[in-house]
């Protein structure tokens, strides 16, 4: 009789394997709030690290966290027109508190652009208040009526940065840079995920932005993911916030202005970019855990050794955890480390020990294979990093050979629909064609050039149209 | 004419002075919504050292990161009878989400022991899943009517631990740790401040709890400050929730919790704690900025001077940061660091580097000396150190000379309301007497046994009450 599978096959039906990969490796659950999550440890562990390298770079891009309130009076979001029009629909009220009904209802931020300018508008003054480089690390609400967890929930925690530079050309180079050295940096380098950087068209901008910087992802079953975003707003908040600084030449001036974000649901893309169906596969650069160093049977020679073990890995700088749980079955415990997607589980039982060996699994190839344990520690780095390189090269290699180029929109909307993505001229598809193929929910991800460099305005001449079904 | 001070002086007007500094030195402004908080890059860079601090603490302890819902149905509170009536009257509302009014009201979450014990009694099942050890770093609105910024606000952000054990004794055990091992430890060889550890009486205890262990320090103006706590629950959730396991024996057994937790309100401890009328003293090893190394002028050869320090200190593994702001007048960025609390100001100027010497600049002691550059790299280590355990002393100093022994509740409320703390017998001042002081708004701030050890019962032979006004 064979053994019922751990997961739905990815091949049977993605969608239910990515459901029960988070409640299998114990990532998250729905919250009782419909389209809330309960980020379990594991799960939180990887966004706790996602964090650690986000604030890094985040902070080499000279901005500093500070954090505004999560309640906006309602009259701040009608400021800007486009944006409360954006928002108004997803919004959670808040009518009392302390037992009374409130004068002014207030709504739980969607995001800080409205208060972050009430601020802004009193903190600067001068031009050498500029640039003012802010970030900040919230939760947010946007009520969800096809809520998937991770993908879109009601509430999510993110970053959000925001600033407010001098001229049009310092905030535009800021968006840019916080696009192409902070979020692509630590996409490609620590997640693993070949993202595409790109401009969206005018329909697809955040509501308020005069420019919106992508960063699109292809998943297991060729859909995209929208990883990440930069804006320019340029001057409209500052228009409805009186944002404004008196310049060098003594003339009071508008700041321009950029915000930017990332959020948990860069955690769905971790998963449905490199999991399979044995369960999740995590990049080594980012895992928490990068080896388990398993006791198979609770020998105490056996279970000192795995101990030992851990301390020479961790002198060796590997982020590493024993599992010395011998009351629970080996092969259980293995398959929750492959579910969970440790890259390297080291099992060592009493035979083991007498050859001088232990047994080294892989993850991310597979495989397994007797190492000699006094070589453990020179290996393991190289192991990784050679792990590390193999996701983001298959992430590379699956984008190359679903990526199709389309001379039509027809063609164009039948590459997607068949899980794929199709690169079309933009001067071919526009606006009108990228409305025909929202009727199939099909969706233009992003324009980029064909050099792969990001078109700097909406009509670049030979700007290309990436066409995808998306999360 | 003399110069009129930056700050009320604490001695004229004490909360006006903390009002007056946390605006002069750029830590929080009110937020919009009355009883919310904008905190400012400075003062959340004093907020994130307290993470990252209490976070390794934390960690040590065996507890791991998650994260729950901002979002509470209102049922879930009513469950537990004593905690719904504790937090029912400081609760906000939200009836409106998408923009339809909700079928259930939800709450903002004013704590999670509600929303935690729904999930730990999914997750836990048998006693191999015991103890269940879970921190949570979020947001909490509980409705203020009489808002202080960091002191109490509508919305603050903490760090708040949820534990579930076997036993009895493994709880309460757990609780002490926290309160001990993880609280006591930073605030005393961190924050520099002389808490004192203690059980709070019947009445003061947290709703919902059996026993509520606490940390109380004195501020600069005699007065106390909860600091932080850490709950025994008992059963009273698992009860309400039904969180059960399988014990050993083959029983279904309820489970022993705790909760804990600290907030942003110690950042207003520590400005009270140690700030004078120049403005904040930060501890060494709290401070993001240890050092700060000032160019006097903008003169090249004093502007790479400044640099080189700056990049030698940075070596040495002090954390500092360069000032060559020239175009603002020194004076004034020597006050505004003042005001911010840099432990050590290094100041050069074209003179000063003719000789080879810098100015040090000492925050704790006050004081200033010329000092060899070269000696720097060696010198200051040292001098945080000092400046460390001066902040301590001065911390224990004036807790030890501001602390009266008195026997009668009148001679209490008299050392209370004289700006200064009474210990008193609880055996002599007892809940009746606890309720009369409350009248002229004093109140015991926790118990404790004559050699400094925590009672270990709400009526432990010979336990001292420690009587104070508090904020």
């Amino acid at each position: 009789m064979a053994k019922a599978p751990i997961l739905t096959p990815q091949a049977e039906d993605f969608p239910r394997w990515y459901q029960d990969l988070i409640n299998k490796a114990e990532l998250a659950d729905n919250g009782p709030v419909r389209g809330t999550m309960v980020i379990r440890p594991y799960g939180y562990g990887l966004w706790e690290r996602m964090q650690q390298e986000m604030d890094a770079r985040i902070k080499d891009a000279g901005a500093s966290n500070a954090y505004f309130p999560l309640f906006i009076p309602q009259s701040y979001l009608t400021r800007e027109a486009e944006h409360v029009e954006g928002f108004a629909p997803e919004l959670a009220v808040v009518t009392h508190g302390g037992g009374k009904e409130l004068d002014e209802p207030v709504v739980v931020r969607p995001t800080s652009e409205t208060i972050i300018n009430e601020y802004f508008s009193k903190w600067v003054q001068s031009y050498r208040d500029l640039p003012l480089l802010i970030n900040q690390w919230a939760n947010v609400v946007r009520w969800e009526m096809r809520p998937r967890v991770f993908l879109r929930t009601s509430e999510f925690l993110w970053q959000e940065g925001h600033t407010a530079h001098a001229t049009y050309e310092d905030a535009r180079d800021y968006a840019a840079r916080i696009h192409q050295d902070v979020y692509y940096d630590f996409m490609v380098n620590v997640l693993g995920i070949d993202v595409v950087l790109g401009r969206k068209t005018p329909k697809e901008r955040f509501a308020g932005a005069i420019n919106t910087l992508t960063l699109e992802g292809m998943m297991g079953d060729g859909k995209a993911l929208q990883m990440g975003t930069s804006h320019e707003l340029g001057q409209n908040f500052a228009k409805a916030f009186n944002t404004s600084y008196l310049s060098k030449g003594g003339q009071q001036e508008l700041v321009w202005q950029t915000s930017w974000g990332v959020s948990t649901r860069m955690v769905g893309g971790l998963i449905m970019s490199h999991g399979d169906d044995k369960g999740l596969r995590v990049p080594p650069r980012l895992a928490s855990v990068q080896v388990v160093v398993m006791a198979i049977k609770g020998d105490e020679a056996v279970l000192a050794k795995v101990r030992e073990i851990g301390d020479v890995l961790k002198a060796a700088g590997v982020r590493v955890q024993v599992d010395d749980r011998t009351d629970t079955p080996f092969g259980r415990r293995a398959v929750d480390w492959e579910l969970k997607g440790v890259p390297v589980r080291i099992e060592i039982g009493p035979r083991d020990l007498e050859n001088g060996t232990a047994m080294l699994a892989r993850r991310i190839p597979g495989g397994k294979e007797p190492v000699r344990i006094e070589e453990l520690a020179a290996l393991l780095p190289k192991v990784l990093e050679e792990d590390q390189e193999t996701l983001l090269r298959q992430s590379r290699e699956r984008r190359l050979s679903r990526t199709t180029d389309v001379a039509t929109i027809e063609e164009a909307a039948e590459a997607a629909l068949a899980g794929g993505w199709a690169r079309i001229p933009w001067a071919t598809l526009g606006a009108e064609g990228e409305a025909k193929l929202a009727e199939q929910a099909v969706t233009v991800r992003c324009l980029v050039m064909p050099d792969g460099s990001v078109p700097e305005t909406d009509d670049a001449e030979g700007a290309l149209a990436i066409v995808a079904r998306a999360y």
